[in-house]
């Protein structure tokens, strides 16, 4: 089922600022047993997002309505949400009082093999590079061509995830995930001052960290770091966490603190239902 | 009139990745006289940025009717083509067999005032910058939130363009528009290797300056050298070519190589219909 602005339907106006210049937002969020599993910090990304875009925050309790609307009945599924700014004239101006879009629609859940959460997996390096603007880095907003470029550039069905660098060389997270290196048994991810996406797993692994007496530092990480590093995972909001096993020529081990962060992590979650 | 993928309708697909991702191109097309001006160097264009993105470049044949169609008694309009991969599942991996949608629209001549060609105009200064990637530079993709942003900076109805740095502070053109200045009779604009759009207003006063023996460099321009020209222009297929008057606090006069290349294009385009 797909609501848009609350009605159902499949289609929406050409006119639309979502489409003419990715003048939106959306988060995709895990359902398991009806449940939007970390809902309250999706909504505080969405919320954030349309503050630094300038567009009207949906109405909680619209929003609280359609979601419980689309999640009755789905043991495990994929939740997605929109809001654009809505339809407007030609020309990048925002018309002066923007009625925005709202799209909730649920998706089947990604048919991710087990061995990806239990094993780990292996990564490949990305060529196309993420740019810098500080204005639109950590927002999950529309405009996603340099994602869907690097998703592009392979197509090996054993390798799920790529690592995409900034256009300095810095690394910044794999094309649909977040990325955490262990050094000294201590967790250090990209700093995602310039570019990149503020994961709402990466979130919660950061808050996951201290209740585990697990020191996190964010900084400006580079291909070396993540070559020498102990351990090395992704995560996002539908894969849970996923050891990385091997990148490029380098391979990990399957560590100790990122078994105990997954293990955390699924059991504070319900994961996999 | 709307065409999408040649039906009359306003309403596209939501699962268009248009919409999830900016995943398209598009162009923007004076209409004089029922002819799409510079038409051939638009579709060269949309060409290159399919090329690029991977995507199936629209049948000629298609377009040039399609094209035909909207401009049937149109003696004054602004002719919108968007080509979107089209529709695909959830996730930024292209879908393997893509029907790309084709959306064209006739929208309103803008009420730009003549005094913007005629006597010319003040720039600003916008601080959202414009991020590196040499993968989507110069075509005229769909991921438009800079723009947006940086249009949004601003209210003054006086001040009808702001100039973009990238994120090293170089110059590199308006929120709408291409930039050139003029240094010793000479014309320079900035390349756009990194990030902008490569106009085609711009590529049309490059392929002028020859019979006009104007010399014409591409270089990283920086604001000093902006602030120090003789003479600065802004250009787009809309607006022909519009004077820089003034930018935050510098003066230029209306000076006579700006003024040889307006007469040339508007004499070569029958501009203003």
């Amino acid at each position: 089922m797909i609501l848009i602005n609350g009605r159902v339907t499949s289609e929406i106006e050409v006119a639309d600022r979502g489409l003419h210049y990715g003048d939106g937002l959306f988060e995709t969020i895990a359902v398991c047993k009806e449940r939007a599993v970390l809902y309250a910090a999706h909504l505080r990304r969405l919320e954030e997002g349309c503050r630094r875009l300038a567009i009207a925050v949906p109405k909680r309790e619209v929003l609280d309505k359609e979601v419980a609307n689309l999640c009755q009945g789905i043991s495990q599924g994929v939740l997605k949400i929109i809001v654009t700014r809505g339809s407007g004239g030609r020309g990048y101006r925002p018309p002066p009082q923007p009625q925005p879009t709202r799209i909730l629609s649920m998706h089947p859940w990604p048919d991710y093999p087990a061995v990806s959460s239990e094993y780990g997996i292996t990564l490949r390096i990305c060529r196309t590079p993420l740019g810098h603007n500080p204005y639109l880095a950590g927002i999950k907003h529309l405009n996603r061509l340099e994602q869907v470029l690097a998703r592009s550039e392979w197509d090996d069905p054993m390798i799920p995830e790529g690592v995409m660098l900034d256009s300095q060389g810095y690394v910044i997270g794999g094309t649909m995930s977040n990325l955490f290196i262990v050094r000294e048994g201590n967790l250090q991810t990209p700093d995602l001052i310039s570019c990149g996406v503020a994961g709402v797993m990466r979130g919660f692994i950061l808050e996951q960290a201290l209740p585990l007496d697990l020191k996190v530092t964010e900084y400006s990480l580079t291909l070396a770091d993540l070559k020498s590093a102990e351990e090395v995972f992704v995560c996002n909001s539908l894969m849970g966490l996923w050891p990385v096993r091997r990148f490029e020529e380098t391979q990990y081990p399957l560590g100790p603190v990122t078994q105990r962060l997954r293990q955390r992590i699924h059991s504070q979650l319900s994961w996999g239902c």
